[in-house]
């Protein structure tokens, strides 16, 4: 696609993110009849939806233009020193971590461990997330991440609500000493349902009547370290359950919170070595006390046995995230903070107990000394009891001392007109206090005051930690940069993620991260920045959040975009808490019925119960496709209450539907809203826009189309795209209300305003370094990708659904049910014995139980998907010659050499299948897992070192 | 270390960088009988030599701190668009190369591949960097890169005379039009062999007279593409060898030397995707005619069988190279710039042939483009033939023109007054001709001019290139983004390199190469740089250089250092030159002889053929120590000529030689000058400083002791420190006269001024981070250390030699060789069967035949210290139960997994030796390789890919 007489090296990007070159698309092209990919596509996407005018965007640039112009953003941000605090701080990622981790396309193109034989190194970071949160909240069990601090909270609201007993209509009180992020999504959260918020100072006691929860800070977001024990006595006495959102690093010198009966315990693990990057990425967490094991939302991760019958990790009841239990759901959360989790899981493992202690430590002695300076200036200190935010009342001049202090380049937190709070961190020096000292007007003698300080803690006895954590091995035995590179060296050798191999996800889209869009994410200038920062200190990142917004309605055709959603099933509900508000605002009170087809994808059920409407499920016909004559009929009985349709397209069937015109007539007609599922957008970019074709809102992946990377499980990043007249009731923030639409808003989705706005440098070079043309080419070899494995595979697994010319579009389900008939093999034979052949399995069972669904995506070559063909092809082979081969895959290379051999297929037929290369072959390190023994005998934090690494003879 | 009290979190790196941590020291030192590290260094180390003063060095800052220092120098510098050329060219870097390779530890840790069956990927990438080599210059074959271009052609000087059959005396004959800098090394590595170097106009054809060699530029400095097949026959027929210095990305599309009968081409292969980060380090190549492949200096990649007969890589014709043959060396080379020869190699692999040639035909074009515009505007053009570098006359204007141009941010080459040269590159866009044509006063269209070319290039007929290159497969399969970083995986999981398990190397001191020192390295601000760039834009960089010339003097004791040198053994040659100048300079024409201890590195004994001198062996005793009445003797039969004694200090033994001082004295007393290789530095470092105790001259591995990584074999960097009397004579450079002392020098002895200095961030950041007191430190962990290896295995190997109190310094030496007479297995047989065990082998055989020499580093920490001594011991016990399972390894997966098995042992117990955990372990790709077998089919460029790749059953 380069051109070899331009002058200028622009434009050479999108030959390098597609995978086959000119001429292997034309042979493939060619094999399945076609002359051109513009042919093919004729064919294969309704003309009725297709889109004739180029995409309106930038011409593409090289990718080192790109990095330039990245370059040129990110030095239009200004990275001061934040002590703002509210739950965001600065923090040091070790470089080792940054490298191995951060920037190690092993760890961040992985996808979720739902196959745990290829995911054991991330399964066990995760673990020790699990671990290190379960040791510091002083809980029983913790997930592996939630999303952000105050997605957790209001997952804990919903939580409490299902485990209390309190009367229905009781509410939850939440304490206004709360981050006021963390209220103000919580009650976006719980509005749709129907349960009051009360908030009240419950420094001061519970208030009257019934309630079923109760939210409180630990310390407070003014800083003030309180002993909650009576007011949580008072909770339980009642029938409430208390959850606490907690500092992690607080955590590591302070009482757990368990120890006084906290029931649920959130946070954010950000400050574990996981850059601000104005927002997010971060890992959210939560535990749970004993009893609430099976309440708890998100992934967990579990220890089990393998078919040899050693330990081995997999997700713990996966049955209730995997498939998300549509209209009975209770949330739907379905991605998690995998990479970030990491992070801070390898930040504790490097700097262990002793380390991340000597970090609060430190934290707290920088805060004492601050304390000390202030009230030897007459300046009077709020909280007597802190952990590292002093809230200083300075009646009438807190903007002066805000002012002072930014002059010095310190960013303050003006709490009010009278008060300042300043939240010293991990980078926090004395002249970092000597700024805010004088910014005071005291005196700025910070390494002085340092000095003369006792070890005695700023809190009251009986509040301080006096419970060892993270006292597991795996947390003292990699302290060295050198221990530490090879202990995540290992891990990630564990692994099979795009770095090795094609991942053929349908549904996933796992497409090429490449190196230029992931690289700008490091940089300081996009790392560094506090999402509540002042507006002017975010230049840079502001223009890129306009450019990205900008192009991406220019690529689904919507009126606004808002970027604060940050995962898909967050974007799900902002769009459907959008319909609802659009609704009520036209005097609609009453339209709550969400119709969803039955082959939806569990989170849209789950989306739309957060959302307060009811569930009408809408009937497919055999080829997935919508029913329409049952869809009218559903619309004919739910008349004048129809909210929306939720849609997804191309189905998930992997079908261009030729109906979607139609369907979107019949919702409307109806007064309903078209909300399409914008997971399988990767089929559409350049050739149709859902905004033109008749669908009101979408949420889009970035992390499919748009080429953020899975990082094992999350990030995510689940924008929501609406038509103009939905654009006001898009997310807010209350802190920043330049990113949302005002006082129609429903309020924020996420803790932040922009959400992970860290990683939008990703899908902004990617854009801008495709261009329209690019993007548009890219889609073409996606479902030429696809129907050149559809059609390689036909005669050995039939295709479940195939659109008009019997073309699918960028994916393909096959449909083993026939032969799991006829032989007994499943999908999951199949599945684990591509693990032999070095590759992840297509999304199994889904959306049709009993099927591989397959997507190539754009970016894999023909080379890689022949490959892929032949192991699929061999394994049919081996149903019919060695189906005890497929039975007892994986096969491990402890497996292979077992001393005795009896089995009526050779050792190398089992472990060298046709497709790999002997000296290359990635072996797993585990054998076949057995799921149900892990959550009948549940362990989900680090078991005993040597059973899970002592693997020995 | 850290200090918890501290407000300040510095100080907290010399942990990280050091393995043990202080309850593991503290157990180790128990284990010797010793309370403290500084009772053990006060019996190690003799006290005549050690300095009670703690290093004045600047205070520890953490590596957050240093990186935002480095990140200043980097602003500091100023990165314009260079068009300087002289052998540097900006280039893209692409991103997926720069972040799997440049940043990846899996290569840039790893060793010289001497150990080839855990070499495989690296190998691999050197065959493809051999081939791309071969194919661009037409010849027969290439060696895996050399120092840079000016070394490069300085060894082509001493190839072609002992090729050449022309008498003594007769000279050797370079272009006028060559690079100064090129020029310049070949004067200074001919001066001190005696031989003559006449410049001369080849334009107009051969000088007068004998001669053996011929050194001409393709395309010449200034630009010119020459037709020199009639120079080339001429050359012929008079019994010359002709060199070519040529530009690989002009051969993409010229005619190659080889076409027209040349017998050397030489270059740089820096502007394939290699930065040039302010001189180096790059790959420099040299390719031969049939004929000369025994001649060939560097080292050589071939292919060769293994044990099972399947095709395997390693270093061919090895034993010229490893063992460099002492004084009979004609090079001293022991170094190749591996890292960067990969980069290159897998540029070639990632473009192709047809990306190539598309690069080269737009650079031309761009040089065409300002070609016209200049013609147009009534600028003389000087050359008509020419690919990327217009070189214009403006009489009387050169200054003005290259001031015009950098007011518009290019950087262009100042001829001569009257003359202008512009070189463009990869990068040069339309604007940047703009700024060009702009400043000469011609009309800024490029992009108008641009469109109007025609195709024909502006080379004479037949200087274009008709023949084929890289085509071999490789060369074509890679070309997504996605099958490079797979292919790039795939190569890197073949090898061990540090960031799997230790490598014990034995003088070799493979530490940690933290990612904090290594960031910086590919910051644009460090690596955008053009050496030659005015020096008002290298501020950053200048500032930089002095504070590490500083530093090392503080840390060596000497008077005066020069970062010139890019290797080691460049670092001799400059100090033995420097020796010899200074007995010129007092009239001492006749001190010639140089003194070396039996026991020395071959190098040094190359090194000083190099300078000119007459090698004099000095015995050794039975433990390895200089044998002083041996020297006395030595130094007595040749009064009055002594130049110089080389001494390893401590000794290439592994021990601290206790007369140090008196062989100092004696080598004073008779008039000579003391050089001691700074080999082993890193057992010295804070504890004692070679120039305070008698050594004149040393030469500092950067690369070993100061955690620059050995890239696979190379970079290395090697400064020299000298004693302020001989700072006179430190290397200079024609071009930068600012980086050396003057005309007293003898001259540059690498290409750029400052060498390598690209890396010099990460000597910066470790000295930086680590504080006087940090490297004190590592040095005593680094004794420590080898006196735990040491003592765990003495009762399972004889350790060869020790010091006082029986400890050994920072490395020690298993004598093997009782157990070889006793049972037949060997050194060898010792070191492949640790590859089963995931190790890299010790040092074979150095300095002592039969024997395996250790050096753990401070970096290595207690647990991987003894699991490294468990392998050893585990293997001296099969030396007894199973000798031929150590015959047989190292142990591929296919080997074990034979369908038969009639061995005395188990599958699993070749496969999984005690110390490897099951699911972790590192498969070797290739069972033994037999050298001699490549030796005598030598096969040095890539083989059909079938052969290579396919190892199916």
């Amino acid at each position: 696609m380069s051109d070899r007489t331009a002058l200028d090296p622009s434009g050479a990007f999108a030959s390098r993110h597609i995978g086959p070159g000119d001429d292997d698309q034309a042979a493939m092209l060619d094999a399945l009849g076609y002359g051109s990919l513009e042919e093919l596509v004729d064919d294969a996407v309704p003309a009725s939806i297709r889109e004739a005018a180029p995409l309106d965007l930038p011409a593409p640039v090289s990718e080192a233009e790109a990095l330039a112009r990245l370059r040129d953003l990110a030095g239009r941000n200004q990275v001061l020193t934040s002590m703002i605090g509210l739950g965001y701080h600065d923090t040091v990622t070790p470089p080792v971590i940054r490298r191995s981790i951060l920037e190690n396309p092993a760890w961040y193109t992985a996808y979720t461990p739902y196959q745990p034989e290829i995911s054991q190194g991330r399964l066990e970071a995760l673990l020790n997330f699990q671990t290190l949160v379960t040791d510091l909240a002083g809980l029983a069990l913790a997930n592996s991440s939630l999303l952000d601090e105050a997605t957790a909270a209001a997952e804990a609201l919903t939580l409490s609500r299902r485990a209390s007993k309190a009367p229905a209509g009781a509410p939850f009180v939440v304490d206004t000493a709360c981050h006021p992020q963390t209220l103000a999504v919580v009650r976006t959260r719980a509005e749709p349902l129907g349960i009051p918020v009360v908030e009240a100072d419950l420094g001061a006691g519970l208030p009257e009547g019934d309630l079923f929860g109760v939210l409180v800070q630990y310390p407070t977001t003014t800083g003030l370290v309180r002993d909650d024990a009576d007011l949580v006595a008072a909770a339980h006495e009642r029938g409430a359950l208390v959850t606490v959102a907690a500092d992690p690093l607080a955590l590591c010198v302070l009482r757990a919170p368990g120890e006084i009966g906290a029931d649920v315990v959130v946070g954010s693990a950000q400050r574990f070595g996981v850059p601000m990057g104005f927002g997010g990425p971060h890992a959210g967490y939560m535990a749970v006390r004993d009893g609430l094991q099976r309440s708890l939302p998100g992934r967990l991760v579990g220890v089990s046995i393998d078919a040899d019958g050693d330990p081995a990790l997999r997700l713990a009841l996966q049955t209730r995230e995997q498939h998300i239990r549509r209209e009975k759901a209770t949330s739907n959360i379905c991605t998690a903070q995998v990479l970030l989790a990491v992070i801070a899981s390898s930040y504790a493992v490097y700097h262990g107990p002793d380390g991340l202690t000597a970090i609060a430590e430190r934290v707290h002695r920088a805060a004492r000394t601050l304390d000390r300076g202030l009230r030897a200036a007459g300046v009077e200190v709020v909280h007597d009891n802190y952990f590292d935010t002093v809230c200083a009342r300075v009646p009438g001049r807190a903007d002066e001392v805000v002012a002072a202090a930014l002059a010095a380049g310190v960013n303050l937190r003006r709490v009010d007109e009278d008060h300042v709070a300043a939240s010293v961190d991990e980078v926090t020096t004395a002249a970092h206090l000597d700024a805010v000292l004088d910014a005071f007007g005291a005196e700025a003698d910070a390494a002085g005051l340092g000095a003369e300080l006792d070890d005695a803690p700023a809190v009251a006895a009986g509040l301080a930690r006096t419970t060892p954590f993270c006292t597991h091995p795996v947390f003292s035995s990699h302290h060295s940069e050198t221990a530490m590179l090879r202990y995540l060296r290992r891990l990630a050798d564990r692994d099979v993620a795009l770095d090795r191999s094609m991942i053929p996800l349908g549904s996933c889209t796992m497409k090429l991260n490449a190196a230029a869009e992931m690289e700008p994410i490091t940089w300081p200038g996009f790392a560094g920045l506090h999402p509540f920062a002042p507006l002017d200190q975010s230049e840079g990142y502001r223009e890129l959040i306009a450019d990205l917004e900008r192009w991406l309605v220019e690529v689904t055709g919507y009126g606004a975009v808002s970027l604060q959603p940050n995962a898909g099933s967050q974007g799900e509900l902002a769009g459907l808490l959008a319909i609802a508000a659009y609704h009520r605002s036209r005097g609609d009170e009453d339209r709550d019925v969400c119709l969803i087809p039955s082959s939806a994808h569990g989170t849209n059920a789950a989306s739309a119960v957060m959302a307060g409407m009811r569930v009408v499920v809408v009937a497919c016909d055999d080829q997935g496709n919508v029913d329409l004559d049952d869809l009218r009929a559903k619309v004919a009985e739910a008349e004048g209450a129809i909210a929306a349709l939720m849609v997804t397209y191309p189905s998930t069937h992997g079908v261009f539907e030729e109906a979607i015109g139609e369907i979107c007539d019949v919702v409307h007609e109806a007064g309903g809203q078209v909300y399409l599922d914008g997971a399988n957008l990767n089929a559409m970019v350049g050739l149709a826009r859902p905004g033109r074709f008749g669908a009101d809102v979408s949420h889009l992946n970035l992390h499919k189309t748009f080429c953020i990377p899975h990082g094992g499980g999350g990030p995510g990043v689940g924008p929501v795209a609406v038509g103009s007249h939905l654009a006001p009731f898009l997310p807010s923030h209350p802190l920043v209300p330049e990113c949302g639409p005002g006082d129609t808003s429903p309020g924020p989705v996420a803790a932040a305003p922009w959400g992970s706005a860290g990683i939008l440098p990703i899908p902004w070079a990617y854009v801008r370094m495709m261009g329209g043309e690019g993007l548009r080419r890219a889609t073409q070899v996606a479902i030429l990708n696809a129907n050149h494995v559809a059609r390689r595979l036909a005669d050995h697994y039939p295709v479940l659904y195939a659109g008009r010319n019997g073309l699918v579009a960028h994916e393909c389900i096959l449909d083993i049910r026939p032969l799991t008939k006829a032989t007994g093999i499943t999908v999951d034979d199949i599945a684990k014995r591509l693990i032999d052949h070095g590759f992840h399995a297509p999304t199994m069972s889904f959306p049709v139980a009993g099927t591989l669904m397959v997507e190539p995506t754009e970016s894999e070559d023909r080379a890689e998907l022949d490959r892929f063909c032949d192991a699929l092809i061999a394994i049919r082979e081996e149903v019919d010659t060695q189906p005890d081969l497929l039975r007892g895959a994986p096969w491990t290379a402890s497996a292979v050499l077992a001393d005795e051999w009896e089995h009526p297929f050779t050792r190398a037929e089992a472990a060298f299948p046709g497709t790999v290369s002997r000296a290359d072959k990635y072996w797993p390190p585990v054998r076949r897992i057995d799921g149900g023994h892990g959550d009948r005998n549940l362990v989900c934090s680090c078991p005993p070192m040597e059973e899970l690494v002592d693997q020995q003879p």
